[in-house]
């Protein structure tokens, strides 16, 4: 991490932009504007990934930040701009996800700063080992001159790709919720037991899942997954007398999310009820959809347009650092399209070309926005 | 098993009954015929079982044996009677299940004394551990005279208790086909990938699952489990790549287990082609049906019926000792009520009554096959 942070900033320094690292590893820098007070538009994404990631997923939009500067040669607007990379947006480390973006909305505190990763190491330690002072917290918030946040993203979708459309304006951020189900039967030797006198954990799952696809499928919109499952004993000549599954259920409406969990729970039970089962179902996560500011999203729309690309508008399946910054200034997202869909894999790329359109759909974006007189300085804050 | 084997010799020895151990480790007695030349009856079952199993499974039969030979109260018969208590049907050390039978057939060859047990040790080693010495398998033969072989043995599944019958004639011990399956799909997003453009390992797998329980559900006879699934990644947020599942189908009619695994193996390539996934299907074991001698049954179900029991007959789900024996000489056994069908378990259970009845059907078994002039000394082998 020191090391991309060390590379962005020779980036970046030679454009005008002063750098630093705030209290919980953001590298932040300062392009500014042509006056004095001034706004300040945020254009970031993060620095870390995943285990046996690609290599575009968070840092591509960080240097779309960097490059679409250099795109402006000098030329100042009348806002200044911020440039984030933030630190553990995937949340591997500590087990959450965010903690970078969190910091600038006010949300590390002591409880975050005390959780530990699997080796025992606090984040708060971490930070110091990184070399900073987690005390400092409170001067990586949001600057009051702060109006607006926007992210390039890879879509890590395959939606764009299926379209042949470079880019996207991205409306909202889906919610998402997070159960875990357990079917409880009985175990019997699958040689003895005649099928009529069988309480089969699994059967009931697969029975319950294919109900999973029916509903999505049905539900214009809503995705829902049963990514794991195991059975107990897990033996070949046993039937099981448990299967733990998990569901997670998406969709940019709360409602339509919350209605779809509804059903699927319900039949949970009528197919265990059916059965002569029992089942268990937790809720691991509700977390409601974020809806991206609808002018910025135009003004992003707009810009697709004049880079001459398809203005494609579609909501995010997966969390992204703007919905955590969504909380307290308008923000944005503008996808690029992911061939394959391929993602969180060295299998990751992006076209070339989607990238030239997406530096020139940012320059437009920051052109419109310094003539939008809504956006000018201060008056965002109003 | 030195110490069971202790204890079975203090019962049955002064019966007048004679005993050693064979070079396989089972358990043999022989209680003499009222005149000589004889042929010779054996009745056993197996004295291992299981971790974390029941005081049933097996070694009832064997006390069951010793119980006839005490309910004899000295009386000799036209035929000698061999006891013998089964090493290794199992298969827990090694891997191989009915190690003891196999000896008794000629099928403890230098390939089985050489497999390894997961500490290393070869059951040649194991064996001459044990005392024994492993160059006198010969001896372990049937002996030439033997004519029959009889099995109490719980029936480990819940069909006479659900019927309320103590007692069964075994007819036949149904054939076994295990396959594993695995579906090949691609791992995505679960919230940036559109339900219609997933290639879900698990989705597959589940309908897959349904088909297996509606084939056997519509196929008398016919039990078909998927008792073990396992999906990669195996994460919340990942649809699954991958699911590698476990079949196991049993029937009494071999054509029509191949029947039924020909149609699921089928249908997991249709539901394959359908969603543009793989699947690749491999079959770990093929056993044919072995149909327990007709006669013998014959006089098994009016032995039943003169122990005032309802003369159920029916087929064993699982593999027995019975099976192996029945390569060289007729075989029949004789199933107890299992309540709840619990068995390989501590809750295991019988019934004393039943057992008491299993006692009087044996006695009454042994009796008509001293008037039975087809079984009389020798004849049985011509």
């Amino acid at each position: 991490m020191h090391e991309v942070h060390r590379e962005i900033t020779r980036w970046i320094e030679p454009l005008g932009v002063t750098v630093h690292v705030d209290a919980v590893g953001n590298l932040r820098g300062i392009y500014p504007a042509s006056e004095t007070p001034a706004s300040r538009l945020l254009i970031g994404s993060h620095l870390d990934t995943v285990p046996n990631a690609g290599a575009f997923d968070g840092i591509l939009g960080v240097v779309l930040a960097a490059a679409c500067l250099e795109a402006l040669n000098g030329e100042k607007l009348p806002y200044a701009i911020e440039v984030i990379g933030f630190s553990e947006e995937e949340g591997v480390r500590f087990g959450v996800p965010f903690i970078g973006s969190r910091a600038l909305v006010g949300r590390v505190d002591n409880d975050l700063l005390n959780i530990k990763d699997s080796r025992g190491i606090s984040l708060r330690q971490a930070i110091q080992d990184f070399g900073l002072d987690p005390s400092q917290m409170d001067d990586a918030a949001l600057h009051p001159d702060a109006c607006a946040y926007l992210e390039f993203h890879i879509e890590q979708g395959p939606v764009l790709d299926k379209l042949g459309a470079p880019l996207a304006a991205v409306e909202a951020i889906a919610g998402q919720s997070k159960w875990e189900l357990t079917f409880q039967g009985r175990a019997n030797h699958a040689g003895t037991t005649p099928m009529n006198l069988r309480f089969d954990a699994v059967a009931a799952a697969a029975e319950w899942i294919s109900g999973v696809e029916k509903t999505a499928n049905g539900t214009p919109g809503l995705v829902a997954t049963v990514g794991s499952i195991e059975a107990k004993p897990g033996a070949t000549n046993v039937i099981a007398v448990e299967a733990r599954l998990s569901l997670d259920v998406r969709h940019r409406d709360d409602a339509v999310r919350e209605r779809g969990v509804d059903r699927l729970i319900h039949q949970a039970t009528e197919i265990s009820d059916r059965r002569h089962l029992q089942v268990r179902s937790t809720q691991h996560l509700n977390q409601p959809a974020v809806v991206m500011d609808p002018s910025l999203a135009a003004q992003v729309e707009q810009a697709i347009r004049k880079a001459s690309c398809p203005p494609h508008r579609m909501v995010s399946g997966a969390g992204h650092d703007a919905m955590i910054i969504a909380e307290k200034i308008p923000a944005a997202m503008i996808f690029l399209r992911t061939p394959g869909g391929i993602s969180h894999d060295p299998a990751e790329s992006v076209i070339v070309e989607d990238v030239a359109k997406a530096i020139e759909c940012g320059v437009h974006l920051l052109h419109q926005l310094a003539s939008d007189t809504t956006f000018h300085p201060r008056t965002c804050r109003a």
